[in-house]
């Protein structure tokens, strides 16, 4: 039996209800989120790192954190207002409340020329700046004059939150789900992640696995590095496969990013499924890399960790402006991204080593294996039992043999399965 | 000198002496065969094993015996006669003696309806049952009303036989030879194997050879079960390479069948010798397998074992009826098949492991290794040696030289025979 | 920055120097070859090796010494003068002084009907004779009538001389530069050899390198037996490449000839910098050997060592004649032949095994690593940083690195050195 899918999460309401928090590195918006994602994961634990603390080359950043902006004119209208988009304000902006002719303050708007309509997503984490970004059209109309100009922000010691959740398998080796939860108001990159990775984790929780889930969702970089400095030697010995579960909400594009060197078990199930699942899907180069894998892959770590995503980020017209959003991301494209990345971690979770029992072939007839009734299809479901037995030797995993006999990964887990329950085919303890 | 080939034997007279004898797994007319065989080949050890012995997951059977079979109509006239063709009693029938009317009759009666004239062949080993076959067309003049349906056979303890052949060699590395004698009256599958086997048996009989060689003729399946069951870790530790030999008799192909993971010695011999010495060969996966490397190459025996065929099992129309008689098997159909397995037999005898004697390159001038005339293969004939000097590293067997230098295998060995003779290459004791 | 080449030595006019010395095995040419050669390499080690003398399954040759030679009609006309042209005697022949009809002196005149203009070039190194060799046309031109037949050579106990410059480096990791002496006057194969090899010398000794060179100019064949008699256990633990200079100073080709199976450090860093730096190479296979990679590449030797010429011998129609003379070898075709030797040997010196510093990605903003101004390049400058550092992983080295992520070697080198100033790579102490 092929097991049944359950039904899809409401991801796209989730997205709408996390759309307006004002998400960064750090502060109240993501601690916002993560409490949000607590309420559709019970176990999901919220834990804190303090500001200076040392993570390999890097240091954990001041808490920024933001109740208003905006620049307003003579008339005490607000030409940008952050309460409108929080893309308005540059991420970790420090504080201002100066007046400004349009001439001084032009060095601090950003725009997007070429995307007149589209609010560019600027960040400046690691140098203190302040500064707008708005459409350009909007800037155009812009009068010469003077403008108060506001951001009501802090940037002080304080923490970096991230959230962890563990759900113990029969082994402890680990599957790795990351994510990220810095990014404002944007929609496939990247409420998409957070969205599908908590669905994910819901439907992984309805039943006792093989592996041990760890699932985080991070600031993007500083959250990876900081999460690595305080685990990666348990994850090094644990972790068989990783994703970095990101860009999963459009409709436009499959795609997948490899790890480092390509050919670790992520990388063979992420493309084994994606062939066998989507018509098509565009495959990138690790150098076209950009999001955490560059952390979990670097040579030093070097974790089984790849990307199966939508329209990878930097690929897109919207990518990083205010277009990114949830008319771009529908449930029907995160749906599309959870059952491939369903479809991946089920092929993890029966992708075993078997190996014959018995010498020789055994003899199925004596033990009511052969079909009772004889369709067009019984030839092939006798070969393919065979096929699987030939080629259990312990050595090849399904997806090897799946590969070798031409026969679906499922059908062949499925026959696996069958054959160890009649006692021909064992698995190994912690396999 | 390319050694001359001898004569070939008059293999397709062996298969007419054959035809008549009423083979299955077990029984008298294996006795028969086998007692044929021993007439050839005088060292042949035929023997026994009881019924109700244990071969891994399989028992071997009770022997069956038939001395006559017919269907006889009201007027005493027999409609269907196993005196005529012995494909007309289903293997491993039980007794009977009844009157019944054609309806009754009908559940028992095989034909082929796309083939209308061949009787088909069908067996029972594990279930009790009985059955006729016939041609469909002869089917269709059966008169309603009774017949009385007779099938005098046995099925009680006893023994199956096989017939067991070992020719020491130099060494106890061994090389495989195993055919079946299990078939009644059909031609390409199978008598054209064991008339072959025991060609190649005589044959290699003519010298000392550097391999032993275990030749057996067994029922399939569970003959193959049994004599692994026997020898297995015996088999395990010397087996260099095997064959297969079945369906090596008709003239329309030449085809290959692999080893399980396909890079065995055998399969590299096999493959390397056909595309050398045939114009085409039909090249199968290991999943189309039907014959005894179900059992030499399950995966907790997996020995290096192929099958080279001239139409394989399956793909010819005559296959498995009456029409695969002999007329579709000929003395140039098994001639070729013969000379193709010899080729690869000669070819495992010659591929050694050769080692340089000197370092650098020997002066070849002073030792008369040098062509005393100066024709046009002059100058191909100082660079075969040359290169075959300078591969001789004793971790290249020939068989890579050969691909690796563009030579013929034949006369890469030719040249370091004569290399070693001179006293230029060496070679292990045991290689 | 990218290292500017130095000008090119005057290797025409050095070859122009060596052309009238009549070369050989042995004798007093060789050290008039050795002598000059001296002249431009100080430090270079002029060593002799007895006649007699074992080497492996050669003995050293006597010495040959010629001072004259001539063909001297009736009336005293030379009308073959080794005067004119060393190529006009045989190489290694014995002394002569007779007086012999033309029909008597007919088996001893060498020439090459298919270029009727060009004075063949013949040795008879190990078999005792003498001989003439002249162009065919104008032997056609003889007379009928007697002839003076005189070689005044001698051939006797002696010496065999080579050449040898150690150029000491960081390591004792050694690139070994080989290249011959032994021709009379033909140009591409082989004045162009020596000094090229000269050139290249001179170079490496104009700064202190990571690699220790040895460098020897030797007859071939025997004088490559006779060195490797006597260096091949130390070279054996030390040569990580190697490289035949021979045939490496025409205009019409590069070429390219592996080792025996082709993929050692030399066979990889040569392919890659034919491929990078010119616009076709002919790549040749090893059983077309024909230099002294015979005896480094012989499988008990067994050395990384690989040919990177012009046009290979044997190829060009002037190959062993007299055409192969000062025009056909030009400074451009030197000059090019030089120039890709010295890549290659640049990126032997830049090709280490970098490893990363810091787990995770360092922090390339706070060390000034990104470029200061926002040019096009900028991105790509950032993404191979990115990229070098992501790979750098202590295992691949860099050819692989630059074959992976699609940046030049030497663009990777640079990138490298720059992340090991700044601290963020290692190397090896002894890589």
């Amino acid at each position: 039996m092929t097991r049944a899918l359950p039904e899809i999460e409401p991801m796209h309401r989730w997205a709408s209800d996390l759309w307006p928090i004002c998400r960064s590195l750090t502060g109240e918006g993501v601690r916002q989120t993560l409490s949000y994602l607590k309420g559709l994961l019970p176990d999901l634990q919220i834990r804190s790192v303090p500001s200076g603390e040392q993570a390999f080359d890097w240091t954990v950043p001041e808490e920024w954190n933001i109740r208003d902006a905006y620049i307003e004119d003579v008339d005490g209208n607000r030409v940008v207002d952050f309460q409108q988009n929080n893309l308005h304000v540059m991420g970790y902006s420090e504080p201002v409340d100066r007046v400004m002719s349009l001439e001084e303050l032009e060095p601090y708007l950003y725009t997007l020329p070429e995307l007149p309509d589209a609010i560019p997503y600027i960040t400046s984490y690691y140098k203190r700046r302040w500064g707008f970004c708005m459409s350009h059209s909007s800037k155009g109309r812009l009068q010469a004059g003077n403008y108060r100009v506001v951001i009501d922000s802090t940037l002080a010691p304080g923490v970096l939150n991230y959230g962890e959740l563990i759900i113990a398998g029969d082994t402890d080796e680990e599957i790795l789900l990351s994510t990220y939860i810095c990014h404002p108001s944007m929609a496939n990159n990247e409420l998409s992640g957070p969205v599908v990775t908590a669905a994910l984790a819901r439907w992984i929780g309805q039943e006792q696995r093989r592996h041990t889930y760890r699932i985080i969702f991070i600031p993007e970089t500083i959250g990876a590095i900081v999460y690595l400095s305080q685990h990666w030697e348990m994850m090094k010995l644990r972790t068989v496969a990783g994703f970095v579960v990101t860009c999963i909400g459009d409709e436009r594009a499959y795609s997948f990013l490899p790890s480092r060197l390509g050919s670790t078990l992520a990388d063979r199930v992420a493309r084994s499924t994606l062939a066998d699942f989507v018509d098509h899907f565009d495959s990138y180069s690790f150098t076209t890399r950009g999001s955490d894998e560059r952390q979990y892959c670097s040579p030093l770590i070097d974790l089984p960790v790849v990307s199966v995503m939508r329209s990878k980020y930097g690929t897109y017209p919207e990518y990083h402006t205010s277009l990114d959003d949830l008319t771009l991301v529908t449930q029907d494209g995160l749906a599309g991204g959870f059952r491939i990345l369903q479809r991946c971690l089920q092929r993890l979770e029966d992708n075993r080593r078997y190996r014959a029992v018995f010498m020789c072939e055994p003899q199925l007839g004596k033990r009511g294996l052969y079909p009772t009734t004889s369709t067009r299809d019984t030839a092939a479901q006798i070969q393919t039992m065979s096929d699987v037995l030939g080629y259990a030797d312990g050595h090849l995993d399904l997806l090897e043999i799946s590969e070798l006999i031409g026969v679906s990964f499922e059908r062949c887990a499925e026959v696996a399965r069958s054959l160890a329950q009649a006692g021909l085919l064992s698995v190994d303890p912690v396999d």
